[in-house]
């Protein structure tokens, strides 16, 4: 791509430094993820708080990352592929961002679940459901990095898979709040974490969908699966 | 504040322009938000549809002001406060198209509401919550216009009151489910609208201290009311 163009110069190093540093947040926050998943499952408080604390460190990062992706702007005076590019490395530091929020949130939600009645299963479900998604995290960062659209458009793909898990535990949730209302509070929270877990696929969606475009210049159009699970949720409210 | 070190020049015009279009964003967002909750209270299909087709203008208004922003750093190199400025420009549009997408979500559960059990008094409920997101998203926008950190530290103050409202209606929420299975899926339905609108008074508090970090150069601590909703949530899941 542009490395043909201008072979490793003075923007190419700076825009390099500052990929690093998307990487390392993309690390950190697919940790974020996974702990938090973790520390749900376990009811583990403690594993909860560190994963909370840690986010300030996260938001720090981004913040680096627009600093100095705006300082190479002010000095490189990059051209228009070149402005594209760093302006996509802001966008991806921007979902990572998103993405350690609700980590963050999920985390949060432990101390209180931990109070709550346990609901059978949906520890394991949600520990999976994030899996996948630090997954398709990972890859979509890697897919920027080989600037692999394939890759990218691999783990846009994906993010049905998460939306499917979203929507069955949707559905599971609702029937366990019928069969008995003491379960409702536990499930309402639960049902947040499972869709801020969605979300986060979308983010990572998001980030893939940067890629393809820095690729091939195409924006993918609107018919992502993102938009589905509403649709989903609706056809599981009024069908079955 | 900066015009007085070089009035009117280039970049100044230049960052005008952009403002204009942040303007004209925030307003399309503010019907979005208000329109979405009549289109909800008054189960209204067409009007609904109406908010999420139009996202699309909020969308492509968002990249526009995001390509011109660092048209204008590329071009202009402007000096530490001058960057900082144009950052926070790009901050604020990046808030208001997320403040879109929740009304659009808003107005995609609208048609699935409609095919079920109304909850009595939640329409009217959420629409006074809208209209006061709404509110708090125009004064942080003047507030940025009129670089008024004072103004810009009420919206901040307000994003309490708004999480107020979304505590009582979820504990409301939580009294219908447990009332009647029925209610169930109505009411996660209406508790996530409920959540999106109060996520939207986040960010139009995030905006708020962009504001105040542009006057005063001090971010906001970490203190801020939006972090308070699942702590209150889970005082009303064990206490009462």
């Amino acid at each position: 791509m542009n490395r043909d163009k201008h072979i490793s110069s003075a923007f190419d190093r700076d825009l390099e430094t500052i990929q690093a540093m998307v990487v390392k947040m993309g690390g950190m926050v697919e940790t974020a993820i996974t702990d938090a998943a973790a520390a749900l499952e376990a009811r583990d408080e403690e594993l909860a708080e560190q994963v909370r604390r840690r986010d300030k460190a996260i938001d720090a990062l981004e913040a680096q990352i627009n600093e100095d992706a705006a300082r190479l702007i002010a000095l490189r005076a990059p051209t228009a592929t070149d402005l594209r590019m760093v302006l996509a490395v802001m966008k991806i530091a921007a979902s990572l961002e998103r993405v350690g929020d609700y980590a963050k949130n999920m985390a949060k939600r432990t101390s209180v679940l931990s109070q709550l009645p346990q609901i059978y299963g949906s520890g394991m479900a949600l520990r999976r459901m994030a899996q996948a998604v630090s997954k398709m995290l990972q890859d979509a960062l890697d897919s920027y990095i080989r600037r692999d659209s394939e890759l990218a458009e691999d783990v846009r793909q994906r993010d049905l898979e998460v939306d499917q898990m979203y929507n069955a535990l949707f559905r599971e949730f609702l029937t366990f709040m019928m069969e008995d209302p003491r379960n409702i509070t536990s499930c309402m929270h639960l049902h947040f974490i499972a869709k801020n877990i969605e979300r986060m696929g979308d983010h990572a969606t998001t980030i893939a969908e940067q890629v393809i475009y820095l690729v091939t210049g195409d924006i993918p159009d609107d018919t992502r699966p993102k938009s589905s699970s509403v649709q989903a949720e609706a056809d599981l409210a009024t069908g079955g």
